[in-house]
């Protein structure tokens, strides 16, 4: 575990009730960021402002680029996204969650960082494929639209020529620098013409008669859309934001007497 | 002032670098919040997601329905929501933007309970009314869209009968319990629908022949689409998050040892 932060007292999070929230880190980048905490928002299906999940979002975006960064053998993101995991955590969140895939290829050594749970985007995506598919999970045919690193890390076990054939590789290449520029053009606000693209690029992807097509990338979930209710497309944000209510429904079951006990903005 | 927040120690936010964050909060509503923050990133134009706004935002929603507070005289809410603010002042957050109208008619006594600024929604809107219009600012035709307690307060002086005439009252009137209704549908998730009433509402009241038209509570903004851009619409959570960016790029521009002598999670 790398110990990233100063210990000082953090002050009473007594003002977030008898529930820990939810910690969100946040920048990566900062237009899926928000549309994470949409989505949280959206799917929570409450009545009243006050029945939502609480959460801090720790937003502060200046970290490395983290393809670029995996792409050059170096782990200079990580410190800082473990600040600020870490710094969620001891402002009392009892959970942390990330909306950005590519970081989630440091997913072990953020969890080991942790006490408190990391809802880990990767794993539960990875998972929520298999329960889908049954027995038929092994031979699934999939394309990852996303970063390079993601991509050649084999974050969520992108196409590879065993599975659509030599032929196609150079169209699949095409396909993942698309996504790159496509990635970019979110990134900096080029929101309706990234969102045509998207489109575009889904048809492409969809020429290889893939089983699932993995928006890998949170800035592609982020300019999705109703796409994400095709069958075909896996959107991670989505399944974080169920798994993210999941844990939520689950805390605020737990026991009042296991509750009383919790320490309130120190680390457990 | 009221002294909500036990005083203890901060942790340090060297971890957000040399330039305090915004500080944001959230959760009234939730779904609003987002969107707020989508509109900020969005707005901020930059190339990199490094390039972003930084900011930390407290959305614990467990806060009194401020209408209603209001309503019955009631000041539960706005202890609630001070505490939020100096949790984020203390957290090292160079100002305080609240995403929610209806919370702005306590702004005076947030002001006074804070050491940074609050970017004041409201205060900002209606110069940036007065400025669009000039001279003629003063007999303004306007028609505010929002909670029964900001209308009722004239949060953003709404229309009377010397304005539009008695006649016109009843509609007005009806006028403002479908949009109470709207409200409610957002606040419970029902997006879709919500988004085809508002064009609807913002159709009724055109009918009245208005100079402008204040979508005053942060839900309508949160789905008003394209609808913001047009010349009679006014919304302000689009000139909240502009003057976000213009306090950040602000900051950005502060001389090196102004900042050096900052200290850094305490209260300034």
């Amino acid at each position: 575990m790398i110990d990233v932060m100063p210990r000082r007292n953090f002050p009473s999070s007594e003002l977030l009730g008898h529930r820990k929230p939810l910690g969100v880190v946040g920048g990566m980048g900062s237009f899926a960021t928000a549309k994470f905490l949409e989505v949280l928002a959206r799917k929570s299906r409450v009545e009243r402002d006050q029945d939502h999940i609480p959460f801090i979002c720790l937003s502060d975006p200046n970290i490395p680029d983290r393809s670029h960064a995996i792409s050059i053998g170096s782990n200079a993101p990580l410190r800082q996204i473990l600040e600020r995991a870490c710094w969620l955590e001891k402002a009392g969140c009892g959970a942390i969650a990330i909306p950005c895939n590519t970081a989630h290829l440091w997913a072990t050594e953020i969890k080991q960082a942790l006490s408190v749970k990391l809802i880990d985007m990767v794993e539960i995506t990875r998972q929520a494929i298999e329960d889908s598919r049954g027995s038929e999970a092994h031979n699934l045919r999939s394309i990852s639209l996303g970063t390079i690193a993601s991509m050649q890390n084999g974050l969520y076990a992108g196409p590879n020529e065993n599975d659509f054939g030599k032929e196609c590789f150079c169209s699949l290449n095409k396909l993942q620098l698309d996504t790159i520029k496509l990635i970019a053009d979110v990134k900096s606000g080029k929101v309706t013409e990234a969102r045509d693209n998207l489109t575009k690029l889904v048809q492409a992807a969809r020429s290889f008669d893939p089983d699932k097509i993995i928006l890998a990338c949170s800035e592609l979930s982020a300019i999705c859309g109703d796409l994400a209710d095709d069958n075909d497309i896996v959107d991670p944000i989505n399944i974080l934001a169920d798994a993210c209510i999941d844990w939520w429904i689950a805390e605020s079951q737990s026991p009042p007497d296991m509750l009383a006990n919790r320490s309130w903005g120190q680390k457990r």
